[in-house]
């Protein structure tokens, strides 16, 4: 008997999601299984049982009527829960420890490069300036952490364990050493009261878009010694009010900013987020997923699936995440 | 009674190194005891009992006929084991959870910016270039750290939290948890074959002048993701040879550096480090020593002392370190 076809759509764009390379590690991995890279003439949407996809176009998965899972290739759901004609079987999403130590290497580095006045630092250099300011310790700064979910609650312990006062919001409540956490609407102010580093690692939902605006910067702690708190931003562009950030950076509402992720994506040239000197921008290149864990993680699930086994990380549709 | 007298000797010339400032610490802790910032010539040099110093000056200290400890103010004494005419009291170095804390964070944010590609990824910015490289995991590097003292155990324990695989270098044999020690001159070759990024936390001593020197960038490994292997120096500039990093980042014999110290400091404006691409540079600040841990170390220890106690973190004169 062979195996249903597992039917690959990813449209990223850039060299991490070359297809190819995609289906190279996922041939490797599920044998006996078909493999299609989509869009592909020769082959009968019937067979296709399982889909793994990165930003599919809207439409192109209901084209299978056997489908039984969706993998996504990534941590964040957001562009998949805008198909309106998404199949209603489960949506498992990818939380594997290559990706979140990924991101919690980005949250460390933003967070240090900040808290160490690096911006400053490498002015001073091109200025050829030998002018060390006074530099205060981690325990003289409170990140706080919005989501602390695989990703958030990872990095909340590494920056926990460099010295760092670490606060953490989420949608339910939780228990995580040495970390003050708030949950829920109702206590983000006092959450926001008391953070000079805010890092955002929500997932865009529809309770969760432009949540990175002027009236939440302003609610910031200003006490520490950066003065203006800092924002990091490695969720979604869509949950970020771009005009309000550029506006706090410019009138000292924000002391700074590392920006992960945009409205539009590439960022336009146009975009002042490219020249100001108090963004540290990349690429969307947080925490990139690895073919190769990735494939892996996919192969297992799909093994315990058949076997009668429970899915790991299915996406609650309602809450969109 | 009136107490032995502080003496203190604080030369920095930085900010952190106000005199005055470090005279106010010590007077909020050494209840009873006079703290003499010197020069002062109001005093009688034979009721100095402790002297607390940073860059004292060749033979300042030898004036006190009645000196018992000598503190350094900072966790390097090579400025101190060169006066010959150093008393031979014990000499206590600096080693407090507040400095290593922020060594820790220094090497923890140098090692990720060259591990993250910050250097391209700043580039890229100012070109408005949207234009992601392939990112390797942590675990595809090692970092190799000289010195397990006080500063490179910790380090070590925190890039290995993060990913990274470590690999250590140090006199005598050690054992650190998930960190692959070497030790002595004998082991040095094969502890750099396996390292990409190279720490240097070592003390400056006889046997470790020059040590960062071409043929021992040669021995380090080429072949991880990064390609040409990383140096990056907080220790002390006597450490480098400065004319070989700058050649062997123009050959690719090294592919980046972070410097923290110099065999002159300030570093002088004519200095190539300051313009060249590969060097990410810091002007000595690293780890400042916080003046409010420091004195309370310091007053904890002489309190110790005088109850008939042992002293900590005495150096050994033979060694240097
Ligand atoms: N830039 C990149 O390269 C990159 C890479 C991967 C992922 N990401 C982004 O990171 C996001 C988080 O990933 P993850 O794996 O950590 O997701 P996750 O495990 O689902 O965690 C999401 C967290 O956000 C909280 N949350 C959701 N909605 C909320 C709301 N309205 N109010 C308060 N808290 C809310 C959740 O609270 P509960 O725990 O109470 O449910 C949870 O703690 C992804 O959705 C993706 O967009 C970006
Ligand atoms: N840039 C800054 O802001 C800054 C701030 C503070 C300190 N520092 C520098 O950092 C240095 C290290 O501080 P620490 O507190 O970690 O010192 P430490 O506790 O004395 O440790 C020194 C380490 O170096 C090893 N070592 C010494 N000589 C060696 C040799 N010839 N070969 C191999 N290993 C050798 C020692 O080996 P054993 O363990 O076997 O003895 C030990 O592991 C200081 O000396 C200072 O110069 C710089």
């Amino acid at each position: 008997m062979t195996k249903g076809a597992l039917a690959l759509l990813v449209h990223g764009g850039t060299e991490n999601w070359s297809p190819q390379r995609w289906k190279d590690r996922f041939d490797g991995v599920c044998e006996g299984r078909p493999v299609l890279l989509l869009p592909d003439a020769s082959f009968d949407p019937a067979e296709v049982h399982y889909a793994a996809v990165w930003k599919p176009h809207p439409g192109e998965l209901a084209a299978f009527p056997n489908l039984r899972v969706i993998f996504n290739l990534g941590a964040g759901v957001d562009a998949l829960m805008a198909d309106r004609s998404l199949p209603d079987v489960p949506l498992v999403r990818v939380a594997v420890g290559d990706l979140t130590g990924r991101m919690t290497e980005y949250v460390v580095l933003h967070v240090l490069m900040h808290h160490r006045q690096e911006p400053y630092l490498r002015q001073s250099q091109r200025e050829k300036r030998w002018a060390p300011k006074p530099q205060w310790a981690a325990n003289a700064v409170t990140v706080g952490i919005m989501g602390l979910g695989t990703l958030g609650a990872d990095a909340a312990d590494a920056l926990r364990r460099l010295g760092f006062r670490v606060a953490g919001w989420s949608n339910s409540p939780k228990q995580i050493e040495g970390v003050t956490c708030f949950h829920g609407k109702l206590q983000l102010d006092v959450f926001l009261a008391r953070v000079n580093i805010l890092v955002c690692l929500l997932p865009l939902t529809l309770n969760t878009q432009q949540i990175l605006n002027r009236r939440l910067f302003e609610k910031l702690d200003r006490n520490s010694p950066l003065g203006a708190p800092i924002l990091i931003n490695a969720g979604r562009g869509g949950l970020q009010n771009e005009a309000d950030i550029l506006q706090c950076l410019d009138d000292g509402t924000l002391g700074g900013a590392s920006l992960d992720v945009y409205a539009t994506e590439p960022l336009p040239v146009d975009s002042r987020f490219w020249t100001h000197p108090k963004v540290v921008l990349t690429p969307h290149n947080a925490a990139d997923t690895d073919p190769d864990e990735i494939s892996k993680y996919v192969a297992e699930q799909i093994a315990r699936f058949e076997a009668g086994g429970a899915l790991d990380n299915v996406v609650d549709r309602k809450r969109g995440y």
